[in-house]
């Protein structure tokens, strides 16, 4: 592409490097930008620099937070005995979203994945076992993505904290809700008989 | 959506102003650009920001420049006898990019559209006249969308420029390169026979 300002091209490549944005993209949001007050502008890229200078990430379960310890890690009203361990922050997000959990999390920072040079050490694993060992963690929900990744960190992290007084336990996996049998894939819909409930634990939508 | 974090929000909100882009969306940027490195975000909200703030507009044209006249208006290769008025830059870029235009731009900033507000007043519309009056022009190509404000803006256009020595031309409208005729809409059919030229004037791709 032909820029005739070498200011408007460095946006535009700037833009461009974001995930899902190209450079048609990119220039349109340039283009949109243009048009805004300088103070709009200032204000947008400062939020953007000030949320990377500033983020920290929680002690306790690696969440990010305005300071140290976050906000879910904070609130005494949540079961800090039931600690929920995910990938990353916005499956923190999506599960907070549902506002049907009340424990606590923790956020793996990944999965294991020897293909991408991403083995134990390069998780926040070490740092959950001395949670669950200090002795007040009673149940750790495995809420890692059904790939053979999460399988694979799924077993991995069982077989850590095995010797540990602590239910181990995995979110349900099955056919969604609203999601019709026919169109499910074999894997799922064969799992979703092999896991097959009594009807009497079966939690109806709104129960 | 809840956010455990204020500097995550912000960034979030700021993003999810830029257009087509949704909060879903604006998360994950925000989430890409937490694990760049911090020096790679400044970077980014720099260019954006010295963008807004440095850009200026040709004094002659309209276009963005990064001193007061554009590299097209000062490039003294290209026929200054030869205007092209487009709606706005994106339209300058893409004429650039086809390389087959060897004049120089005139920007209008938008098109006349009285339900939204913009006359001709609003528009870069006296300053062409006044290029066209200095008496260098030869010919003002409207290179403007074929919508109704596009027709209108080209209508009140010519009536100003009717009395100078300029030839005015429009940029051929027709079958697309490569369209179909069966899925053309109607109008463009319409306009394309009506508008038929002679063979011998018809340019064949790449002559």
């Amino acid at each position: 592409m032909v820029f005739s300002s070498e200011l408007i091209e460095n946006a535009v490549t700037e833009l461009s490097r974001l995930p899902g944005i190209g450079q048609k993209t990119a220039l349109r949001l340039v283009l949109h930008l243009l048009k805004q007050e300088e103070a709009e502008v200032n204000k947008f890229g400062e939020a953007i620099m000030k949320m990377r200078r500033e983020i920290k990430f929680c002690r306790i379960c690696g969440n990010v937070s305005d300071n140290g310890i976050c906000s879910i890690c904070s609130n005494h009203s949540r079961r800090q005995e039931t600690v929920c361990v995910v990938e990353n922050i916005r499956d923190v997000m999506a599960i907070e979203n549902t506002e049907q959990f009340n424990g606590v999390y923790h956020v793996l920072g990944g999965v294991i994945s020897p293909l991408d040079g991403i083995g134990p050490d390069e998780l926040n694993i070490d740092q959950l076992i001395a949670r669950v060992k200090e002795g007040n963690v009673q149940e750790v929900i495995m809420a890692i993505s059904p790939t053979i990744e999460g399988d694979t960190t799924i077993y991995y992290l069982s077989k850590r904290l095995k010797d540990f007084p602590v239910k181990i336990t995995t979110i349900a996996r099955g056919i969604a809700f609203g999601g019709e049998l026919e169109y499910a894939d074999e894997m799922t819909l064969a799992r979703s008989i092999t896991n097959r409930l009594p009807l009497e634990n079966y939690v109806h939508n709104g129960k």
